[in-house]
């Protein structure tokens, strides 16, 4: 089985190549062309650039039994309002389509938690919480979603949608929260956590990678939410993050005001994952950030 | 004032440059290539394809303060599953942004009561029906709707979204449900309506022409439905087209189960459209039908 595969050389797409090539498959990767990121060894990589009409036809040229779409533009902060989103709804439907058309049977797509209504908070469900997303970010990867969803009932393939919730771990970018924290902590700099009264559900990149191939071998079609189940404050995960540095002399945590549109609690929920996925987060939030702390002393 | 309109030579298009050209405007039409529609005198047509990047620049550097955005894929029955749905939809996002990059101040898009949720029925309002989509058509148009109003509050243009409820009139293309009836019943063939116990909200063309140059020209932003408020069966309807015919021994009327999808009752909230654009449909359906009949009688 040959999978094709976007987005995979990024914070959450190296893992999840490194998952996938674990697999029995086949794995073709569409790479920006010049991008460096590590790709493993037996992995096919396809230089182009899938804005470009012409670069996704070479890349869907390789022809793929399951398409993993996952390259969206992702520059921290910048992407909720990047006029990018636009071009990557655009170029993302176009590139569903033309997999349909050279005979694929299964696309998965990576969504966001900000897809849902967080007007109320809490446990975000696939079937029962309604979709409202506020950013132009999560309208445009809502909006794909729809639109491939009532594509793929016409064409017949398979079609799962995977909403991503807060991601950290090794790769993360620069801008991002746990990352910014080791950095400035790390340099001796002060830092300052601006929500500290915010519960999030974080879920580690090789988890997300884990997942999303799991979901990618499976037959579960629709929305599956990929998160831990489990949330942390933001004031708790920078205690942690500060004491891992030696430096919680440097932290401030504040409180930031919260309801509508900023509840205090977002977290997923997993049953859908662990059911029918058959998948179960297995790096616990001490043991990810110990291994983010250690790799960054590292680079320091 | 400058006006850039597409979709201004089809069934609504062309009522609406009528109304259009009748106000203190310079109207710009882009026409497909070669597409026969009747222009009036003083509108500027520029012939390019809107499907294809170049043919949108052209034709937006015509510059204008407002667009008016009607073009999409409407061959009758087709329209609802069609994998055209997609190329409108990717032309529309990359249309809309380029009105806004050459300074652009107010669009406003068409679109229709397919994007509401129809499971319970009834009165359609823009404030309080949710939207639920059923069709590839509907989830086009709805996820346009959601990318460009969350587009328009970041660029701040303004940004009025018409739905649009059951057009008829003199234009109307082979296929759809008056069109037919009278093309059948004049030819002296029998005919059916298949579902003549659904209540619908049928608006004549002229008026959803005139209800739009009114939109454009307002400050009324957000969805505007565009119907007559009203609804006729269309068991009623069907009749009264074969009795203008004089032909009611022709009609068979059969009635279809309702239910969750395929409500009994759809109607137009038409609060915003009368408050806030100040407009009342003007055309009744008796005399809308007569005058559809009259010119079907002198072409026949």
């Amino acid at each position: 089985m040959r999978i094709l595969v976007t987005g995979g050389t990024g914070f959450i797409g190296g893992p999840t190549i490194k998952a996938l090539s674990a697999k029995e498959l086949e794995v073709v990767l569409a790479v920006y062309p010049g991008d460096a990121g590590f790709v493993p060894d037996g992995v096919k990589t396809i230089p182009v650039n899938l804005l470009d009409p012409e670069g996704r036809a070479t890349f869907l040229a390789e022809r793929g039994d399951i398409l993993l779409h996952m390259a969206w533009y992702a520059a921290p902060n910048a992407f909720w309002r990047s006029e990018k989103n636009l071009d990557w709804l655009t170029a993302s439907v176009d590139l569903c389509r033309a997999f349909a058309d050279q005979g694929g049977k299964r696309l998965v797509v990576t969504g966001t938690c900000a897809e849902y209504d967080w007007s109320e908070g809490g446990v975000m469900d696939e079937a029962s919480t309604p979709t409202r997303p506020s950013t132009l970010y999560g309208v445009c990867k809502n909006s794909l979603r729809e639109v491939v969803h009532a594509y793929a009932q016409i064409r017949e393939f398979g079609f799962a949608w995977a909403r991503i919730f807060w991601p950290y771990g090794p790769g993360e970018p620069d801008g991002r929260l746990v990352k910014t924290l080791f950095t400035d902590l790390l340099a001796g700099r002060p830092a300052t956590c601006r929500a500290g009264n915010l519960n999030r559900d974080y879920i580690h990149a090789n988890d997300i990678g884990a997942a999303l191939a799991e979901l990618c071998l499976s037959s579960c079609d629709g929305v599956v939410n990929i998160g831990s189940g489990s949330t942390v404050s933001l004031g708790e995960l920078s205690t942690r993050v500060a004491e891992l540095v030696g430096r919680p002399d440097l932290l401030t945590v504040l409180r930031t005001e919260t309801g509508y549109g900023n509840p205090e609690t977002v977290v997923a929920s997993t049953r859908r994952l662990k059911d029918e996925v058959g998948f179960a987060p297995a790096v616990g939030l001490d043991e990810g950030l110990r291994e983010m702390h250690d790799m960054l002393i590292d680079k320091h």
